[in-house]
């Protein structure tokens, strides 16, 4: 597996554009085009959210039980969500308007949204949105990137990538883009991500795949707690790479969730880095579990709980907040046999063989550890904060994602209307 | 029922302290007693996180298995949680130093602490604290005005409560002092809360009335979900009030029952409202549930929701934050056949006879309904917001408190330490 430069337009066969459509804001990139030049099988997952927005009930529908898609389009500004039936009419419309101009049908058209809940999105300027995304669809990196720019809403990070991976002597390429930065606290997958690929796979096993991926990258971050209504991840695959079908239970197989999960695990780490108003990004490991749920429960726990991530923005080696997080997740651990360290990038590796001697041992069976203050300030205050966590009962490890809890995320939701 | 002045010395036979114990900081009050001048019965309830402090377990063996209890000694700085046998050893010594001087069995004294989590606490400084507190212990308004702000920690406010309720013509008294600011995100109970009485209540009633009320009480309350190590809430009753044994099913047990609720209701209230950094009360109703889980579910959801809170601080009616919140609580509702209002106090008695005319509609059944921002803007900037919620599908009721998320609960938090 190989990361190269580009996005969703990496892989052969996808254009893409991003366009100024004036929903809500003015001179900004607010809706964009994914297009492939092939039919494409998709995946997907969707907010756990009972509200689930329009455009959400529009690609679900779609994705079980269009036998192609091959074109989304995406609007920032306004979610579609709390629209009732006419929000689920304007996806039809656009669906059907992007259809007519691609000489697709509305049923190969998915569509997305976020932005504010409860207005509904005005139809006049979607539709010269598409028109303008249809006009201007184009191959290459940079018509990728002006897509990826274009559903950033609170984002302050464009977050594209792309890998190749070489499958039984064919190279197939896949690309991704995200955006999310508040309401992000996944639950089946994250606030919007597309994944784009050429290879040749059917839509059992990708759909295996990324059900299955989703669990260890979007499902692991969180920002502020808030499960979207409008989280989805959409994996399209063309099959214009021309290699032999991917199945399961074979080294094409694994390469390729490997490359998948590559791609996946970076976009989730970019979003939770990129939280509104984070400074850094916290990373907890939760290491030999009895069984992967409790890893997860733990792990996530830590980096979802507001009073580390404040104690984290202030640097401040607050470890306590550290204990009471892994204690009130509702899972069986067992506080007087267990450790907590700051870790850090270099020693991951052998943390994981569970050789912790490269972390920074704080908490072990029920007391505090003689650790150096001024030390455990210095790793607080980097830009990714390093939590291992060995809970000593098993074999099973799990990572999470967060972010520090800074005056800039009030300030951004405080006013995140006006 | 009447409310009066006073606190935990309202209740005959109960005196208090507060002093300067020099735990943690200086020039503050940091350590209270309770005393008794009788034997009392004890009903408590405790945090639910694994990780439990060790004046918790002292309590709760106490709580469990001692016949009667008569003295209760808290103080703030130090949680003494993380602290191992070294922790429990120091609550030991501080029940037996406290029972050499008030001439009690060290089983009948209770403890409690609040503050950093994983300092060991400084027995010389509790040893003096106790001596203080012994000599110093008082009936009166006064003493217990010492006492219940000798336990507050970053709380703005200091929160006692007094109440009288007539038992088949004898004058019972409830008296009630808490703390708690941050942390705050009860599971069984508050973070800390004292409850006298002189009622005569056998201890089975007692704890029967107490564990029940503490589920739409304490337990409905948030300001930053974190459970803390510590909650703790003990309900002392030391019988001098003379009245006829309170028995379950008799007009004398509502009363009393009332009466408790009211007062452990009020000081809940008060603990979300002097949240850390909190502005305002936020007091959302969940009506016509199908069962109370459901109602309660649903109500505390939106008061945890960072995005809500942070959307009132900022006086903005992003109410798809709320109809968000209520769709990923992760129980049964239907969103498109529910209803959202702005509520208001003087309102309340009409809604809960379902009449919600009061009421400012915002959203119902999927769509949201067309009202002034202008005014939304107004009651989003009161003390306290009032949330309605109609979920129109049973008879059940909850309403759960929390606070709005600003600035300073980030700066409380950030160096909540140094």
């Amino acid at each position: 597996m190989k990361q190269i430069e580009g996005g969703i337009t990496a892989p052969k066969g996808f254009l893409a554009a991003g366009v100024e459509a004036g929903i809500k804001y003015e001179n900004r990139k607010d809706m964009a085009m994914i297009y492939s030049e092939a039919p494409c099988v998709v995946a997907g997952t969707f907010t756990s959210n009972k509200v689930k927005a329009a455009p959400v009930k529009w690609d679900m529908e779609l994705v079980e039980k269009s036998p192609f898609v091959q074109a989304v389009i995406v609007n920032t500004g306004i979610a579609n969500a709390g629209t009732g039936e006419e929000g689920m009419q304007i996806c039809r419309e656009s669906a059907k308007e992007a259809g007519r101009l691609l000489n697709l049908p509305e049923t190969a058209v998915l569509v997305g949204s976020t932005g504010v809940i409860g207005a509904q999105l005005p139809m006049d300027k979607i539709k010269a949105g598409i028109a303008k995304l249809a006009e201007k669809k184009a191959a290459g990196k940079e018509a990728g990137t002006d897509a990826s720019i274009a559903i950033m809403t609170t984002d302050t990070v464009n977050k594209e990538i792309a890998v190749t991976v070489e499958i039984a002597g064919v190279t197939v390429t896949i690309g991704g883009m995200s955006k999310g930065s508040g309401m992000i606290h996944p639950n089946m997958c994250t606030m919007l991500g597309y994944v784009t690929t050429d290879a040749v796979i059917d839509k059992e096993t990708l759909t295996g795949l990324v059900k299955n991926d989703v669990l260890s990258t979007y499902n692991m971050i969180s920002v502020d707690g808030d499960t979207s209504t409008n989280d989805t991840l959409l994996v399209m695959a063309n099959g214009l790479a021309g290699n032999a079908p991917i199945k399961q239970g074979t080294p094409e197989y694994e390469a390729f969730k490997e490359a998948l999960h590559f791609v996946n695990e970076t976009q989730a780490k970019r979003l939770a880095a990129d939280g509104e108003g984070a400074m850094a990004l916290i990373e907890t490991t939760v290491f030999h579990a009895k069984d992967i749920e409790t890893a997860r429960t733990l792990a996530k726990s830590v980096i979802s709980s507001s009073l580390t991530k404040a104690a984290i923005f202030g640097h401040d080696s607050n470890w306590g907040r550290i204990l009471c997080a892994l204690g009130y997740a509702g899972v069986d651990f067992d506080p007087d046999h267990c450790a907590i360290y700051y870790g850090n990038e270099a020693g991951k590796g052998a943390a994981l063989q569970g050789d912790f001697s490269a972390g920074m041992l704080i908490y072990e069976d029920g007391i505090g550890s003689a650790y150096s203050e001024e030390e455990a300030t210095k790793l607080l205050s980097e830009e990714t904060v390093y939590i291992w966590v060995d809970i000593k009962s098993g074999k099973e490890t799990a990572t999470a994602w967060g972010c520090d809890l800074t005056y800039d995320y009030v300030k951004i939701n405080a006013d995140y209307r006006s």
